[in-house]
This record gives C-alpha cells, structure tokens and sequence, in this order.
C-alpha cells in the first residue's frame, strides 16, 4: 500500500472492537491519519490498543478521547450509543466529522443526533464487513476491501464533509454509497439481521435435541449448518442491539419468512414434489446474480474448501 | 498420491453428477479401481464422461452398466433409485456390492432393498460432501477428503464386504462410520436437510419483497445471506427427493424449529434483550464445539475470506 497525506490530522476511535480495530490497522498502512486516539470502556482493551499500536494514546474517558479530533468513529454497540454520544457531544472540536459504525441506522441517529453540537457533521455509517470475531485483537486491515460502506446522512449534512469522509473509506479498500436510514434497515433486516437470527435459533433447536446428541451434530455439521454456527458466533451484544433497535423491520421479515417456510412446510407434508422443485430452481438464479454482483467467487465452499470446478 | 492395488476390479457409477465424478477422478487418482464403467440417462453427460475420462465405458442403459462390476455406486436423486435399483437388479454379478450416495437412507433401503438379489451386498451409504455444483463437470478427486461418508448396513451384511468398501472409501480420503438408518435420518435432518430449507425460504422471502429490490439485496448480500444463497443453489431435484423422502424427519425439526424461533421473535417484540443475549453467547458455544471438532476453522470467512485475527 502507497501512503498518501493523512485525510484527516486526529480520528478518534471510540470503541475497540473488531471495526475499530481494523480501522487503525487501514487507516496506519495507508497514512490516511495524521493520529489515532483510542477509548475503551476496558482498560484490559485499552492496554491491549496500546500494546498492538492500534492508538497513539488511549484514553479511559470518551470525552477526553475526542478532544481536537477532526473525525471521531463511534464503533460501540448500538445500545451504548446515546450513553457515548452524551458524554463526547461538549468536547467535540467545531467543524469535526462524527460517524458511527452501527448495524442499524435510524435508532442510532435518534439516540446520537441529538447530542451533536450544530457545528459537528454527524454522518450515520454502517461498514458491512464482519468477522465471527470480536474484540481489539480481531482486526485486520483488509476488512473492508470490496466491501460496502453505507452512509445515512441528513440531507442538511455538508456535502464537503461527507465527501472527505468518503475518500477516507474509499482509501481503506471500501465501495460507499448513501441511502435513507429507513430504508438501509429495511435492506439489512432483508440480508443480514433475520438471517443471523434464523441461523441462532437453528442452531438452538440443534442443542436443545435428545435423540441427537451435541457431539455428533457436531460432527456431522459438514453441511448446511457449518455455516449456520458461523453465523450463530458473531458478537452477542452486538446482534441483540440489533434485534432490539430494528425491531420494527425484522418482525416484519420474520413474519413473512414464517409464512413462506409453512406454504414449504404444506409442500413437504403434502408431497408436492414440483413445487419444491420450481422453488428451488428459483432460489439457484439469485445465488447467480450475487456471484455475476461480484459478493462472492463461483469456488465451491459450502462443504470444506476445495478447488473450483472444471467445467 | 500413491497408487496400490486396486480394491476393485470394476467399478459401475449409475448416475454421473458431482459425486460419482468426484469418486472417479479419487479412484484413477490412487489407482482404487482396475475399470470404471458408467450410465446416466442424458447422452450428453455420458459424452462429457468419456471425453474428461471419467469411464472407460459408457452406457445408455444401467444394466449394461454394472455387467461383471464388482462395485456398483448408486449415485443418482433419491427419488430415481427405485426405478434404476429395479433396472439393474437382475443383472448384477453374483456376490458383488452395491452401495448408493442418497442423503435419505430408510427411503433408499425401502426402493432398492426388495430388487437386491440375496447374493449381492446391499451397503447404503452417504458421503457428507458436496458443493453447490451438480453435472459431470463438477467433481474433483479431494472432495471426500477429511469429510464423512456414513454407511448404515443391515445387521445381516457380509462383514468382509463392508470392511472392503470402508477401505475404498478411506482410501479416497472419507472418515467413515456407520448407524443405523433411522437415526441417520434423523441427525441429517437436523445438521443438513432442514438449514437447507430454511436457507431457501429465506432466499425467497428476499426475492418476493417489493420494497426492496432483488439488485439491492444482491448488491448488499455481504453477512448472513451470502452464506444462505450458497446453500440455496445447491441442486434443485436432489434437494426436492430429500425433502419428500426423509418428510417425517424433516417436518419434526421444522416444528421445533418454528417455536424456538417464535420464542425468540417474542423477545425481540417484547424487548427482552437477556434473553436475546443469553441465547446468542450460548450458540457461540457450539461454534466452537466445532471448531475443536476439526470440521472447520478458526480463519473467519464470514465477509469475504481475510486473514485469520492476531490475537
């Protein structure tokens, strides 16, 4: 990676999980901040930010840790959101840009923009890039490499500042795009928040059974439901704010998930063998246009990784 | 790899997709078996067979197919074997073995049992491999490596030919072990059948919403879903015979399956946030219950492959 001169001179991280941290690591091999400063609620963290060189300080307190920053990333849970916002919205530097990289839009900017001083750009964002790991050790910093950065931006926002902020996630390997806060969590309830959710409880059932011991779901997961435990081991405080936040459109997806996986479940009962199939066949075209979208390489991998096919 | 003796002197693969490919580029590779004859019903698949080297002979009929073979593997939809288990049964060698790969195995023992003559060793099995590709084209010879192939033999099987399968099949790289046929069904229902038919709900539930378009959720794609369209390309006939033919099995996790998930939607409405945080720090327990269980790594894949985290 080239350095180029710093975007902005101080970002602040505010939270040092796996965003935040991979962030730092982006942000440091590219140049794209002049300093980094860091809090964390955990002083473990704290030393472990320090330890790795995440921050050039770190501080126990949020308010001092964005002090003169000219961008501050909010990278704590969605639930603790309105709690830091509170705390950091007196010392934000005039003229400052200030984003987040919550799941869900429209609960943060409630509990965020209030507490934003007029002469702040509060720009709501939302990195969709993710691991199963979590915590200030888990970043890397080609995280966000191809990956989507949505931004939910007011639409009083300085465009300036919007488009400084979109060159340093575009500096960090991202693809931005803006879109209305309602409708990002609508979309992310569609693609990720039910999914995680559907994938928790299959693999709850799966532990709750008696005929079938845990060792050997565990043995026999190759298929399938490897993939649902993946899921099922994101970051817990992290997904039950989620749920909690954009409760009102993931009811609404799991309501129609539900009576769709019984019109199925009749096919199943009934032996309706076509309609099985035409539904299959259907859902085999969708995985195509993500592969032609660029989301994801044709490679096989739903068992254990293996070469591409030959034909 | 090194190539011995063959196990078998002629090997008949009745049905050419994924597996039986797979098989035959494993089997030339350590030189398992001294011919391969096969037999699907499209004669374009039988070409694509001789001109890769999949068999030194094809045929359009399966009772040509498995002439003088010593082995023959079954390797077609679970709802086609009754009618090639009929077709073959009275051509069948004295004394050889016939095993089938279906994901069902009480079904498959009901249609191709009563058309076993008595000198033939039935063995039904199932490889747990597989990928989202299907046809001639898509096998490879290391699909089996590491992964499970179950068999559930009678209690009436000749000994000396089950111990003669299990040496091919590990010799292709296979784990093998072997259960009875009703608990096989029921363990698949829950680690395989039913995540595949909740991921294809799911991918349909995406694809009927009006407020947010197919080219977004295929835009956005990135967490959770990705992982479920995989799932959901898997092969559409494969996939209908499973479900109409394991349905007890399968309608049984189903059940479970949706209290366990109202459970959960009903904490959500009622924003019990420990509940949803209990629940998900427990599935993340069993994630890593599979992780020691060498069926995965610890490298995160969930966005797009990375490197594995530093601490």
């Amino acid at each position: 990676m080239t350095k180029g001169a710093p975007i902005y001179n101080r970002v602040a991280l505010i939270g040092l999980g796996l965003i935040a941290s991979s962030m730092s690591h982006a942000l440091r091999a590219k140049g794209l901040a002049g300093e980094i400063t860091g809090h964390a609620r955990s002083a473990e963290t704290r030393a472990a930010a320090l330890e790795i060189g995440l921050c050039d300080r770190v501080y126990a307190s949020a308010a001092e840790a964005v002090q003169g920053a000219d961008l501050v990333v909010l990278a704590v849970p969605v639930g603790a959101m309105a709690q830091v916002a509170a705390e950091i919205g007196p010392h934000l530097a005039p003229g400052c840009t200030v984003t987040d990289v919550g799941s869900v839009k429209q609960a943060v900017i409630e509990m965020v923009g209030p507490h934003m001083p007029a002469s702040v750009s509060f720009i709501p964002g939302h990195p969709m890039a993710g691991t199963e790991y979590s915590g200030p050790h888990s970043g890397f910093a080609t995280l966000f490499v191809n990956r989507w950065w949505l931004l939910t931006p007011g639409v009083d926002t300085d465009p300036a500042a919007i488009a400084r902020l979109q060159s340093l996630l575009e500096s960090m390997g991202a693809k931005v795009n803006s879109m209305d806060p309602a409708h990002h969590d609508q979309v992310l309830a569609v693609v990720s928040h039910t999914p995680h959710l559907i994938a928790y409880t299959m693999v709850g059932v799966a532990d709750h059974l008696a005929q079938v011991s845990n060792s050997e779901v565990i043995e026999y997961s190759a298929s399938g439901f490897r993939d649902f435990t993946r899921i099922a081991a994101s970051d817990p405080t992290m997904w039950r704010d989620v749920f909690l936040t954009n409760k009102d459109a993931v009811l609404d997806i799991l309501g129609r998930f539900t009576e769709e996986l019984f019109v199925l479940q009749r096919a199943i009962r009934m032996g309706d063998g076509d309609h099985l199939f035409d539904y299959f066949t259907h859902t085999r075209a969708i995985r195509r246009g993500i592969i032609e979208a660029g989301q994801d390489t044709a490679a096989p991998d739903f068992g254990r990784s293996g070469p591409p096919p030959k034909g």
